[in-house]
């Protein structure tokens, strides 16, 4: 029977993998590789230090995936996730089908956790409810950007009891700020902190968090946002792309 | 200077550890030990399994940390938690003054991260604030208990541009579940889940995840919720604690 790893292997410092995630990657004979966009050359470079640091005797293949991306014609954006999802699963039932033999193992290395915005998950779901191929897979938990922007800035992400919100840039909102002690924010491409107001809120904010490009800053968000748009604008430029994450804290938070 | 560690060792998985945690942990002169309960014995012997297993050269120290517990004659809870934090800042410092060289390296060994639902660091950072030793701290991210969770069920915990939030059992309420899509709740002793009565919220739940122990049960809220107690309450008896984890999944939320 084929077996497929998920490993997710941290947000982009390669001694936040785990043991668990380093054995598996061990007995990989196929890594389907699936980057792209900006962050592609990077993210690629981060897998191959990972499989050269951590895999003790190399005799594997790597078979990249050409992803065709979103299809902007369509206007909703879960429908144009879902239409990439339903692409993806060919893509890859084809790939595991025709690239892995019957007895062998492949894998995808997934930035950060596979459980958090990630959707490979799914197409593998898809893949298998289409029952065309069949094999065993399994998942295997990796460091999440949320854990190590805690860590940098040895701050726990809720006060005593608290909850915590984990969002989109898409989805943050004055509301949601208002209603939630700690809101965490990823995928936000257009600095949505920007839009927050309350004078109260506090923000730490962190970029290519764990690697060698990392960027921390924290503050007010009133007196720090700027310096965050700036910080963030000139590494992008630097580096081509940018991924950051941030924790914006409203000690004056009403519940709902 | 003095060195401390804050060390997320993961919720149970001995190769559930970072490779990062192991480089530290391999730095520690004096393994400041707190655990307290019914789960003491369990995760004493979790921190003694990860310390025999990957420490290449046994000569550190282990001080046992008496704790006093919270006093339930504070009605408040955050009150009561933050009594608690103060006696414990006190006993760190001393700890630290006493048990710690100038040039020594101590650690504590977090379960999960040190950024959720752990006190550590706040009573860390009360020790610095009282200003009275001095010592260098970094914070190494441990997996979460969702992040095993999530993997063990091979699920993502966010459905395509969805939030996420996490709270306690003493936080979870109707209105919490009818407006949030992904609900995961920790900290519940008291099978919180019972009252949520919405017949379209699915279940995914674990206990002592990732552990030999693990127990994982997933459904339909309303056809499941007799089983996950049942079992929860025999995994107690067997065990003598418990320790789950789980998530809510509300297909027909409606965002506030």
């Amino acid at each position: 029977m084929r077996k497929l790893y998920i490993i997710g292997i941290g947000p982009g410092n390669p001694e936040q993998v785990t043991i668990q995630a380093i054995k598996a990657i061990n007995q990989v004979d196929v890594f389907f590789v699936t980057s792209k966009g900006e962050a592609k050359n990077d993210l690629t470079q981060f897998r191959k230090e990972i499989c050269e640091r951590y895999i003790d005797e190399p005799s594997y293949r790597t078979v990249e995936i050409v992803d065709s991306g979103r299809d902007p014609t369509i206007d909703s954006y879960a429908s144009r996730v879902e239409a990439w999802h339903q692409q993806r699963a060919l893509i890859y039932e084809e790939l595991i089908k025709n690239e892995l033999q019957e007895d062998e193992c492949g894998a995808f290395l997934i930035w950060g956790d596979p459980s958090l915005y990630d959707s490979t998950l799914r197409v593998i779901d898809q893949v298998i409810s289409r029952g065309l191929i069949h094999f065993d897979y399994e998942v295997i938990p990796g460091i999440t950007s949320i854990q190590a922007l805690a860590a940098r800035h040895k701050i726990t992400l809720n006060g005593i009891g608290e909850s915590i919100c984990i969002t989109t840039g898409r989805q943050l909102s004055p509301g949601l700020i208002s209603n939630t002690e700690n809101v965490i924010v990823m995928l936000d491409g257009k600095c949505s902190f920007k839009e927050v107001l309350d004078k109260e809120v506090e923000i730490y904010w962190g970029a290519y968090v764990g690697s060698d490009k990392e960027v921390l800053l924290s503050g007010r968000l009133t007196e720090t946002r700027e310096s965050i748009e700036m910080a963030r604008s000139s590494a992008r430029e630097k580096n081509g792309w940018v991924m950051d994450t941030y924790l914006l804290r409203n000690p004056s938070a009403r519940r709902p």
